[in-house]
């Protein structure tokens, strides 16, 4: 038996990988560019959820012809996508339909290969960084954070790479989400060291940064494509060469670049923007509990407040925060005002809006314990979306997680839906797709834990649920509408979260 | 010499008014009252800010003719307004030219007389409750918030006085302002207290809940007239009351009201469209603050942030949040959260907003301090603006006053202009006028402390600040334009709080 550590598995196809032994690939990358002479070569780095994506669009470029390579590391977690985009397989599912339009169209021109061999970044004319940078919560098993710590070293390690393989007049464009400070007092020291030790000179590299605000769902490249960008560079050569490539990717006419003085400045943007979107949520949740507390509709409240203009924005509340970049953003940025600015003070209100945040799975959990009155131990449930999105399968932080473990702790059977999400990698738990199959089993209490579309103004489901015999029901995202409730209402005992006056 | 208790000065006029003993103004009502009969008689509580403006949006109805009254103390702070209204000069000087057209149509119309009698809310169909209800805040000269309490004896006070006279059919709208559960809890039992103690039936009685989002400035009639409004009611029939009256003063058709299930949610709306307003400026201190040590312009990534859609609303830094509302609105909420539904915990994120917030202004003084790099110690400074916002005349609870005691504390000499500010209140202080006289003399600081347009995009005023000798310009609002910036640069030394990157 070939130990795990050399297998990688397609969550998509099933189909099992062998990681091989030798990382040369620096055959087929020769092949592929000999098909593209006189082409500028792009290579990203990191294929995960933008990477992937990213190597589409500039693949699609809008006013140049490009050469794109994919690199991926040849481990569990990645090499399956290096070789699934080479056999015909794009490595993300998503509901936008340009997603396989863009990847046919690359595979037509045959203008995009993935592989692992760092020889890539040789051949580079752009190298674009689209790895994750983690942040490491530790949490308790009520949510609290209880610590939280940046570890730059796998992120280092990348650009290490880069630096040992680089032309010394590359366009190196970091797409990922850094601490602010990154850029310049991380990416190009690297860089410049590692060129000095190859005895290439340091002046003719070029150094940027500038962020996507992907979207994963039915707008995925557009999110990419049709967006307003910011954009910065370590210096004016650098911002001026971030410009030049990203006017041929993105329709700028219709979206306007951003270019802001320094990297630390598109770096703080970046961080900025999910930290104030986490905030406006946090602030939310205890005013939805005073609601609750005081007999109030916090839904009805918050849509008669967004009626101004000023305060269209204004957040509702649900049953937490997820994905990938609200979940930790603030604390990156957190770190790096003290990390790397040296300050002695963190990000303290930003900070707090993750730690509530964090806790929010664990507040609707209690809210349920509160109303349904009875012990939870050996109640059959059943949790209706796992994602942390509407109509989109991305599980990565779901607040669903908590909630499932909390109920899990305290002695239920849970049953699990999700139209979108077929296989939870991080509970290592298949979910069902058959809602109908699903409703036909009895159940004590009923959850809508994700606001997909099969739940939410969906007269089929509404009917499905009067069919059933009477039980509870837990709307944690509030995907009612009044009439439904009151129609639930006459069978089922139905509370929302947020609606202390139902 | 009379006592200074017996005396009323009009701020406006300079004129003394002598507050009389006999408190009673029978005749002079029924004589009013007798000029409109078969007019509905709409008495409105209170004629600050609120209640006087209110008073005019009344007396010009748009599709009835009512009767109205103001009533508001005969104490010093107040008697002179009432004498003011009656004898032709409105008591709120402001930029909206529609006052003194609404004020005039009034006039001539004889329909708004204002009295101290108390016998004008036996008379009334309509009464509006447009009272303060304030939070005493103990502050320390650092602007740390060490307590707060809020005293509703006044407020109580004014309703029990409506109490004893009212019709026992009148519909008593609450606008002020008021902890969530006030209208509920207080008014209502009060209400009804004393009409049976005069042995009147409390069937007939409504009592609802309406919140005005009024902004003195050029927009002042416009922001109670032709603005959304929220409303409710104890009860259906109160409820109803409340929506036929408002749609006779309101473009409903334009801008519709929205009826709210209970009148713990409108009280709610009010408190938490302000608390989120306060939080988003709060969240933004820290960032302005990080930005400055990142070497960061936060002006321009907040811009660049803005061009998102769903991120238009994020605010600037500056030098402070100041206002009636603001300053006090999350602190009603987070008092009544623990005091009218007895919750364990008081609304955390909010008491922290206000709390920053009030700090803001010592924050903008440290920049100075660490900027400055000499001791202020015996420094001629001038602030521009004393107002808390921009072209208007409000000083209350203007963070430019923090700033000015800490100036003050540190042995600066200050002048101060504000084009909309002659007397400021609340520090004894007369104002000058005349910008160009005042910049004739020497300063070693210029502050800019309020965003007028006198000191906004004005070429004359760039122009003077170039004529001067080299000094220290500190602007804490962001008037200035980066070519402004470049320009002034050349002969002084420019920093604007939070761009560390000039």
């Amino acid at each position: 038996m070939i130990s795990a550590e050399y297998i990688s598995r397609s969550p998509i196809t099933d189909k099992k990988y062998f990681i091989p032994e030798n990382f040369d690939d620096k055959k087929n990358i020769e092949r592929f560019l000999l098909q593209h002479p006189g082409k500028k070569v792009v290579v990203v780095q990191g294929l995960g959820f933008v990477g992937s994506v990213m190597s589409l669009v500039v693949a699609n470029a809008l006013t140049e012809e490009y050469a794109v390579i994919g690199v991926d590391l040849p481990k569990p977690p990645s090499y399956w996508k290096i070789c699934s985009i080479n056999e015909g397989i794009f490595p993300v599912l998503a509901s936008d339909p340009k997603i396989s339009l863009y990847y046919e169209n690359a595979r037509k021109k045959n203008n995009l290969y993935a592989t692992f061999d760092p020889e890539a970044y040789a051949r580079a004319d752009v190298i674009i960084i689209d790895i994750n940078l983690d942040v490491k919560k530790t949490n308790s098993e009520t949510g609290e954070l209880k610590d939280f710590d940046v570890d730059l070293t796998p992120f280092r390690k990348a650009v290490e790479t880069i630096g040992e393989y680089c032309r010394p007049d590359a366009l190196i464009l970091v797409e990922t989400t850094v601490p602010p400070g990154t850029t310049q007092k991380i990416v190009k020291p690297i860089i410049e060291e590692y060129l000095q030790k190859r005895g290439l000179p340091v002046d003719q590299i070029k150094i940027g940064h500038s962020y996507e605000r992907v979207m994963p769902g039915p707008k995925y490249i557009d999110s990419i494509q049709n967006f307003y960008r910011v954009y910065s560079g370590v210096n004016e050569k650098s911002a001026d060469a971030v410009e030049a490539f990203l006017r041929t990717i993105i329709k700028t006419d219709e979206y306007p670049l951003t270019r802001l003085g320094n990297t630390q400045a598109t770096e703080m943007a970046k961080v900025l923007e999910n930290s104030y979107r986490a905030m406006n949520i946090a602030f939310m949740v205890e005013w939805s509990r005073f609601a609750e507390e005081a007999g109030v509709d916090i839904y009805e409240v918050v849509n008669a407040i967004r009626m101004r203009p000023t305060h269209k924005n204004i957040m509702l509340p649900g049953l937490g925060v997820g994905g990938y970049c609200l979940t930790k953003d603030p604390l990156l940025a957190s770190w790096a005002r003290k990390n790397l600015f040296g300050s002695s003070e963190p990000l303290w209100q930003s900070e707090k809006g993750v730690r509530i945040n964090d806790q929010m799975p664990y507040f609707a959990f209690r809210y349920l314990q509160s109303q349904y009155q009875h012990p939870l131990q050996g109640k059959k449930l059943i949790l209706l979306g796992v994602s942390y999105l509407n109509d989109v399968g991305d599980t990565r932080y779901t607040p669903v997680e908590l909630f499932y473990d909390q109920l899990r702790l305290h002695g239920c059977a849970i049953s699990l839906h999700d139209p979108h999400v077929k296989y939870w990698e991080e509970k290592d738990l298949w979910i069902q797709q058959n809602l109908e199959q699903l409703l036909n089993e009895e159940y004590d209490i009923i959850c809508i834990t994700t606001g997909h579309k099969e739940y939410r103004n969906n007269p089929d489901f509404i009917q499905q649920l009067l069919n059933r015999n009477s039980c509870f029901i837990y709307d944690t995202i509030g995907v009612f509408t009044n009439e439904e409730i009151k129609l639930l209402q006459q069978k089922h005992t139905v509370k929302v979260l947020g609606r202390g006056d139902l």
